[in-house]
Order: structure tokens, then C-alpha cells, then sequence
């Protein structure tokens, strides 16, 4: 017998989600946003950036302890240069304010070719392959980045823990091509803290490079682990120095500090979004006649990546899009039993009830 | 005793240099641009992509074949987008395309704060990272990649090589912070093929998982090796890919054909560079007063993340920076007795007489 999950409707879910999120004081719009992106991650397997991590991050440091700022207004602020924008995201919800930013590229990008928005002072966005995916799937080359919450990384050398985990996200309109967007959305530590903690728990041992204990020598005790390491030792050091750097010309402040309104004085603490999207057709040297042409291509340099010996290969958002397709055939978000109990303490919490005893049980 | 080396001043090595293109057909303008790259690689210590290996490139796959085309005029394609250029290189040598494209980025940059340049039909660009570094100490946050000359990377869990190694390069403007640019600057393969055959000739074993064999199994035998693995797993491959894709959207063809003349029937086979600027002063989110307050925010958040225990952490591009001090030091180009001759042979074979007698032999 395989695995049993429950089916948790979307239309259901997100609408459950989002009324959480309003009686925490966040008004319709961004409460229906929020619950957008965690209804989506779900849909696409994404187990850790659903909507009870987002209602989670919510609790322990955003509205509750003045991180996020309920039914706040992104402030954009005048700029001399036409494609890039400059917003103050005065710690609004994350979520609406990726969404809206990562919107506002594609415009800018309809216009010149390429636009920017770069976010000071934002709450965490969570999934950073939905926003790029959504602007991927309406045909743009879609990039963000976000510093984050903890400086939980030790760059490449060294002992102490004073870079993000610090995820690149890029997603490619390659629909037509292959059915789906390519997605290469990662952290650039080695592994999560989370799969530490899932390890530690498992009796498991780290593979190798991956974190450091207390006095910063390397570990592969999940148990000693006092911090991560980048991923690719220089090369993804480097990958996760550069968010650093684009939040330190955004505005953003030291990292060490960032999520640790305990140590270090009145420094700022939030963090900083970086969005991009390209017009493909911006790109195309002159040997395509049109835009179909270009997606033809793009499909044969795929297949030749692909080729025979190559069977075995995935393609980035690949996994995104079979788990979309089992959410699809189920007829809804796919959750343990476990998870659904924590759901319905969350929205019992809130106040609001919920029989969950309709859900439907199937197995995958 | 130290190591031994000949010091080549470099306004006579760029001047021969430039010699050699000249009398190879390319004109005063692209030569000396050529030869001011391989300078500045040699400079910074970048051993790789110094003169002799850029004269050879173009001897194995450039002018002499074809691949590259002596006086070749660049076409600058219409286009509806304001902020991105589409450029035909029409094999035109790769450095003096790439400075132009990375100068043009910046004025784009000027005006919108974002400048991107797509380049096709090009030649070998050979160090990214010089263009990079150049656009960043002129106070831009630069990036280049391109796809590499031919298909030696097997993609995560397959067997046969159809990606390039692919470098990315990324500039950052930290010269009033640290005294030198960051520059971020690699290839997506674990390893470069060019350490593979210098580790056969020593005799020494390859790092795990950086190579496989005929049959795309993996082998830490330099001997061994049909092809290269990218670094960090699926990471890696992902950012080896993300060029791939690149290149096809700007009209590059198959992989698996590229630089290989003699395969697969009348497709393309030439590379695609993508170059980017952004105007930091376009990212700063109203926190800063002047470009002097971000500048000092960025110093401040590198010295966080270099903190006490970080004391033997390296920035990117601080090596480079070390050996331009050296070159500075030394007065010159820094040469092995091996290199001076070969250097020799080039300016002969070019019927340029040169007397290398007078150059300076400094213990390093």
C-alpha cells in the first residue's frame, strides 16, 4: 500500500489560509496573496514553504512581534533610471509585495527590454520559485533574490556564521518547449537547517562539507552543528556574498545582525528583495523570424541536452511540475495527516472552524 | 630561493601582442583591445587566459579556420526594447566585442538603470572576468557569461557531456571599500580540462565527482576522463544550464555541436555572450543620502561578514587584486623562462623579430 495523503481543495485552502491572515489584522488583498503562494507551493510539492511554514514565520517574527507591519503600504521612491525601481517595502506581507514587484519587471520589461525592482525593509517572501515561475509561465526570463532571515552561513575559509542562506531564483518560459518553466530556484548552503534538524532527529549523519560545530570545525554530527557551509566551497560562497552585496547597495544592513533584534543596537534588521525579468524577445539576434521560432530553438538546444545517455537527467522545476500534475489528478493540496491536524489547531487558533472530516483520502 | 620571473613590461608585451593579430589580418583597434585583455589577465595572475593563449585560440579555431573573422563588423540589430541591444558579431575577436558590449551596458545603465547587451555569432571571449572588473572599477554592477566553445559537461546524473562549461562572471564597485572590485568569476564544471591533463602529466588522482569516463561513469583517473561533471551537483548543472538557455533565447544552436565543424550537418557553431550593468545608485532604496553612504554601507557589511573567526576568508577577486600588486611590484608581466620562449616562437612564427634579453629575471 503506498502513502495515503489527504486532499485539501485549493479554493478551500487558500480561502482558510487568507482568513487567518486577516484576523492577524493583514487586509483582503494581502492576506488573499499570501495564501496564493502557499496554496501554490503546496501544489508543486514545495513542502517547506507552505502555508503552515508561512503562517509559522508570521507568528515568530512577523506581525505578532512587530517584523511584518499588517496593511502596510510599499512606498516607491523617485528614480532617475526609468527601468529600475526602487520601493520601500515598509515590512509589509512578503508575499504581496514579491508578487507585485516581480509584476511590475514584466511591465518594465514590456517597455525596455529588462526591468528591476529592488525592495528595502521587506518581510520573507518564502518560496522565491513561485514568483519567478509566475513570471516564467507568462513568457518572461525571471530572476530574484532575497537576503535572508539569519546569517546561518560561514563563507568559504572560515569559522563564523555571517552570510544567508541566500537563494537564487531563476525561471525560464520554456512552456511551449517542454511543457513546463524551468525553475532553478536553491539556498547556497550546502544543506538546509532544517534538514539538520530532520537528520538529528533521524539518528542520520551529514555528508560531508556541509556545516561546521561551535568552535567551526567541519561536522557531520547534526547534533554539533552550529552553522552551515556554502555549497560548491568558493563557488557557492561566492553565489551567497553576492545577495549579501546586492542587499548592502539596496540599503540592507549588517548580516550578522539581521533576525536578531536582541544583539547589536539599533540596527536595521529587515531584509532585502531583489527582482528581474527580461523580455525574451529582447534577446533574439535577428535569426528568428518570430517568437515561435525562438521557442523551437530553445526546445532543440533542451533536446540535445537531453539526448540519448541523458535519460536520466532532469530539468530544473521538472520535479515542480510532476508534483503539480499528481495535485492536479488528485483534485487538490496534498497533506499528511500530521498536517492536517496542524491546520486545523492553526485556523481553531484564529477562531475559525473547520470540519476537516470531508477532506478526501486517497493514496499516491 | 624563491620562484624565478621574467618581468615583461606591458606596453611592450600589449604592443607585440598586438603585432602578432595585426599580421594575422585583424586591424590596429580590435588588436591592440585584444592584446590589452591578455595583458590585464597576466596582471591579475590569471595564468589561463593570459597572450599565449589567446594567439592560440585564434590560430586553432579563429582566423586561421574561419572561426574568427579578421576586421568583422559588429551589427547592432533594431529593436523595439530601449534598454537591451541585440548584437550580431559576425566572428568578430572576442575581446574587442565584449569590451564595446560591456562599455555600451554601462551607458545603457546610465540612462536606465539596468544596460544589457545580447551578442551572437561570437568568438571566445577567453577571462570574463576582466570585462567585469572593468565595468566595476568604473563603479558598476557588471555580469557577463557565455557559452563555452564546446560541450564538456555531463549534466547531473547523465553520462554524456552536452553543456559547455559555461562561465559566470559578476563585477562589483567595492574599489572604495576594500580597494579592489569583487570579482565573482568561474566556470559551472567541477574542474577546467586543462587541470585534468595537468594532473595526468604529474600523475595525480582527480578530486570525487568532478569527471567521468567513456561510459559516464564516474573516475577520479585523469586518464580516464571523456568528460566533466559541473560543480555542486544539481546546482552546478542548473547554473551551467541557466547558459545554455541563455543562448538559445539569443539564438544560439546545439550544444553538442558547437565548436565541433566537422559533426551534424550546416547547423551553427559559434558562442553567445550575454553582458549586463547595473547602476547601483538605481538600487539604493532612499536610505542613502549620497553614493559616498552607500559606499560606506557596503565596507561596513563586508567587514561584518569578515568579522573576528573569518580572519583567513578571501573575497572574491582578492586574489587577483594580490597578484596586479605583485605585477605593480615587479614593474611588469610576470613570466616563467618556459613562457618567454614560447612567447618567442609566437613573435617569430609572426616574422616579428623580439630581444628578449633585456627583460628583467626577479626572485618572486
Amino acid at each position: 500500500m503506498g502513502e495515503v495523503a489527504f486532499v485539501f481543495p485549493v479554493e478551500e485552502h487558500n480561502k482558510l489560509i487568507a482568513a487567518v491572515y486577516q484576523k492577524r489584522g493583514y487586509d483582503a488583498d494581502e492576506s488573499a496573496i499570501a495564501a496564493k503562494y502557499c496554496g501554490m507551493a503546496t501544489w508543486h510539492g514545495i513542502k517547506t514553504h507552505g502555508g503552515l511554514k508561512s503562517l509559522h514565520l508570521d507568528e515568530v517574527i512577523g506581525s505578532k512581534v512587530g517584523g511584518a507591519v499588517p496593511k502596510a503600504k510599499i512606498k516607491v521612491l523617485p528614480s532617475r533610471f526609468p527601468a529600475v525601481e526602487k520601493w520601500d517595502a515598509q515590512k509589509k506581507l512578503g508575499q504581496p509585495v514579491a508578487d507585485a514587484a516581480m509584476t511590475r519587471c514584466c511591465e518594465l520589461a514590456d517597455k525596455y527590454g529588462v526591468g528591476m525592482v529592488a525592495v528595502d525593509n521587506a518581510f520573507h517572501y518564502l518560496w522565491g520559485g513561485g514568483y519567478v515561475m509566475e513570471a516564467a509561465k507568462k513568457g518572461y526570463i525571471a530572476y530574484t533574490n532575497c537576503t535572508a532571515g539569519l546569517a546561518e552561513v560561514v563563507p568559504f575559509m572560515g569559522k563564523k556564521a555571517t552570510i544567508g542562506t541566500n537563494p537564487h531564483s531563476w525561471g525560464l518560459p520554456t512552456t511551449s518547449a517542454i511543457g513546463y518553466p524551468i525553475v532553478i530556484d536553491w539556498a547556497t548552503s550546502a544543506v538546509a537547517m532544517g534538514r539538520v534538524q530532520q537528520l538529528a532527529r533521524e539518528g542520520k549523519q551529514l555528508p560531508p562539507n556541509s556545516a561546521v560545530d561551535k568552535d567551526g570545525n567541519p561536522t557531520t554530527d547534526p547534533k554539533s552543528v552550529a552553522a552551515l557551509l556554502p555549497f560548491g566551497a568558493h563557488k557557492g560562497y561566492g553565489l551567497g556574498l553576492l545577495i549579501e552585496m546586492y542587499g548592502a547597495y539596496i540599503g540592507g544592513n549588517l548580516p550578522s545582525l539581521r533576525g536578531k533584534p536582541q544583539e547589536g543596537g539599533p540596527h536595521k534588521r529587515t531584509m532585502s528583495f531583489f527582482f528581474q525579468a527580461i523580455h525574451p524577445e529582447a534577446l533574439g539576434v535577428g535569426t528568428f523570424k518570430d517568437r515561435a521560432e525562438m521557442e523551437k530553438n530553445v526546445a532543440n538546444v533542451l533536446k540535445d541536452i537531453l539526448c540519448a545517455g541523458n535519460e536520466k537527467c532532469m530539468l530544473p522545476g521538472q520535479v515542480e511540475a510532476e508534483a503539480a500534475k499528481k495535485s492536479a489528478k488528485f483534485g487538490g493540496l496534498l497533506f499528511t495527516e500530521n498536517e492536517i491536524k496542524e491546520f486545523k489547531r492553526e485556523f481553531e487558533e484564529a477562531g475559525i472552524h473547520w470540519d476537516a472530516s470531508g477532506l478526501k483520502k486517497v493514496e499516491l
